[in-house]
């Protein structure tokens, strides 16, 4: 058969080597023990769902969605993420109290850049309660467990939170129509990269006014440690009820993570994430100098059911973005216990009985299987594989 | 939103509930441990290929591939197993030794039977040794292998073991010209679900006449203990010299197997297997009265990567069809630790006092988080949630 010359993976998707899968399992496993002590169970959801449970959830990233080639029955898309088929899942299921935990492949049609760790297919492990919840319970428990993770993981982060009812409450304050919140919203979320001066530029653009603009300045730049932020929100006169008790709930989480020992929380006005579906906190989660953007995202989605079906459930939760963290992480090593060698002599058969006998009590175990004996090689072998004891 | 009705995952693919769930990391736990015993290190392939790469492997079941709808760029398709997506692998990196073993889902447009666990997002978990080899000695610690992994599942099992030159050795000896070989093959393999009658029919309509069908069902259907099929084929006369080496590797095969204490493997000359690429032994396993056909299976492939690129390396290694184990494996049972209630009283503070202390150690512990304190709800929760012990 002639040789097929295209021998790389598809754009944007890397094969994982021995390193970054050991790498990998390390992280996974520190992350999975720490959902467990949540009591978080695991579920699996199919790497594709029915298109139509897929659209009309990620605002305009829906275009990133891959499709499956229509073959006869199904119209069938890769998930995007872990959320919306949990959703489903929850839809399904007519479940209305669970918390779960799902890692897996997500597949975006994105832009990729392997030094920031943004691939088309990348691994993401998420955590979700759904139930009835006094307010910001769940939320808090959510804040603690991205703060052991990240811990564990021993990055240096920050955790910064705020709240889309806070943010409408600005918005509303601004002046600002409420059906213009969504597209205000996704020039504001651009502030991590733009500045001021670039994002007030595509606000004028999108025919927000100037005392508007004046406004939403004022407030969304306003820096301070946590409680500053909470005095100078309380300081604002003319609150609508929803503005007051979104800032008296975000009072109670303040309260909670002192409880719970959750440090390296940051709150920003000026945070807004692009998901359409957040309704309460919204959350992001950078390590300190990485290269890779937000590592952990999330925040409360109360109303991502009721799209997808006539099931209600308030959930909250959070993905972290496994593969970007992978990115910045020291490699790990991987080494062997035992290699069984010859220093002269095929000696198959005794080299067989001693392997079995490793084997048999769970010592990781190989030899050489060529058809030479050749001392160097083996010592070769011995060292490559990175090797704790050799038999001859 | 209107409610969208259709709240299924596609055609072929479940949900994995936390029992579920459960079950298969412990399955997968155990598989893995066995696998980093003989050395193996994982490698992780993406869970779609360029299309190109996959085609011309899988003979008729070309058809059950799932493609990508063309978006714009590369032309791909989801993977149909592990086995052609390692062969890449090896080559795209030009390796010529390694141990690996993949675990992950792959794909294929089958008729789906959930009772006989046949999905079409499935998982399987790949070893494979690549290298050179003196006859049969990384293929009997396959079987090892295998072994270890069944008897480790406590499953009562058979091994059945064959080989693509003595198959061939016999077809020659038939009569059956060479370029039918794979054909006839694929009628053989249809002997562990249809009777001798029916494929002597089929061999029949095929073209095979009739001397050769007679020779044919002497030499295949001959049965008995390994060793008599050994003496059995040792007897026939006029072998060519490939198919007596052969016989002469089955039993240095034989002589390992023994070394390495393997039992449960039966000789069957009926075996044929459905793939293209084996060229030597070829392995399935099924599980004594299971309804679920053979839930491994592999052999040696020492033409796949040629067949690929340039590059040659000779092959030999199996799959274990993880999803059809876990068709016939006692569910899990999911426990937590500890259940932080209230008798009277919200008392959130101090709730979240005792989980942040029990948390912080590592017990499992949730409480309940509505906004109502009901001691009765509290304990059908600790039921529910399989708790062994309450914090009130």
């Amino acid at each position: 058969m002639a040789a097929i010359k295209d021998l790389r993976t598809p754009k944007g998707t890397v094969d994982y080597s021995p390193v970054l899968c050991k790498t990998l399992e390390i992280m996974i496993s520190k992350i999975k023990r720490i959902f467990v002590t949540h009591n978080a169970v695991e579920i699996a959801t199919p790497a594709f769902e029915l298109r139509h449970i897929l659209m009309n959830k990620y605002g305009e990233d829906s275009k990133l969605i891959y499709n499956l080639e229509g073959q006869g029955g199904d119209i069938c898309s890769l998930r995007y993420d872990l959320t919306v088929p949990f959703s489903r899942y929850l839809s399904t299921n007519r479940i209305s109290h669970l918390r779960r935990f799902q890692i897996g492949s997500v597949f975006r049609r994105d832009n990729p850049s392997f030094a920031t760790g943004r691939l088309r297919e990348f691994t993401q492990a998420d955590f979700d309660i759904c139930g009835s919840n006094l307010p910001m319970v769940n939320d808090s428990e959510a804040l603690k467990i991205i703060f052991e993770i990240l811990t564990a993981l021993e990055k240096d982060f920050v955790i910064r939170i705020n709240d889309r009812r806070i943010l409408a409450g600005i918005l509303q304050k601004a002046g600002v129509p409420e059906a213009m919140h969504g597209t205000v919203c996704s020039s504001i979320d651009k502030l991590d990269k733009n500045s001021w001066a670039d994002v007030l530029k595509e606000l004028e653009a999108k025919g927000v006014d100037a005392a508007a603009r004046d406004v939403l300045e004022r407030l969304l730049s306003f820096k301070g440690t946590n409680s500053e932020i909470m005095d100078f929100l309380q300081g604002i006169e003319d609150k609508s009820p929803e503005f007051a008790g979104a800032i008296a709930e975000f009072q109670s989480l303040f309260t909670y993570l002192e409880v719970l020992k959750v440090e390296k929380v940051a709150f920003d006005l000026s945070l807004a994430r692009g998901l359409d579906y957040y309704t309460g906190i919204i959350i992001e989660a950078t390590v300190v100098g990485a290269p890779v953007g937000s590592v952990i995202g999330g925040g409360r989605y109360d109303n991502l059911c009721k799209s997808i079906s006539s099931h209600t459930v308030p959930c909250v939760g959070f993905s972290v973005g496994v593969t970007r963290l992978l990115a910045i992480t020291e490699p790990a090593t991987i080494r062997h216990d035992v290699f069984v060698g010859s220093a002269y002599g095929l000696l198959v058969v005794e080299r067989m009985q001693i392997l079995r006998e490793l084997w048999d009590v769970r010592v990781s175990a190989e030899t050489f299987s060529g058809k030479r004996v050749n001392f160097k090689d083996q010592m070769e072998q011995c060292k490559k594989g990175n090797f704790r004891y050799g038999v001859f």
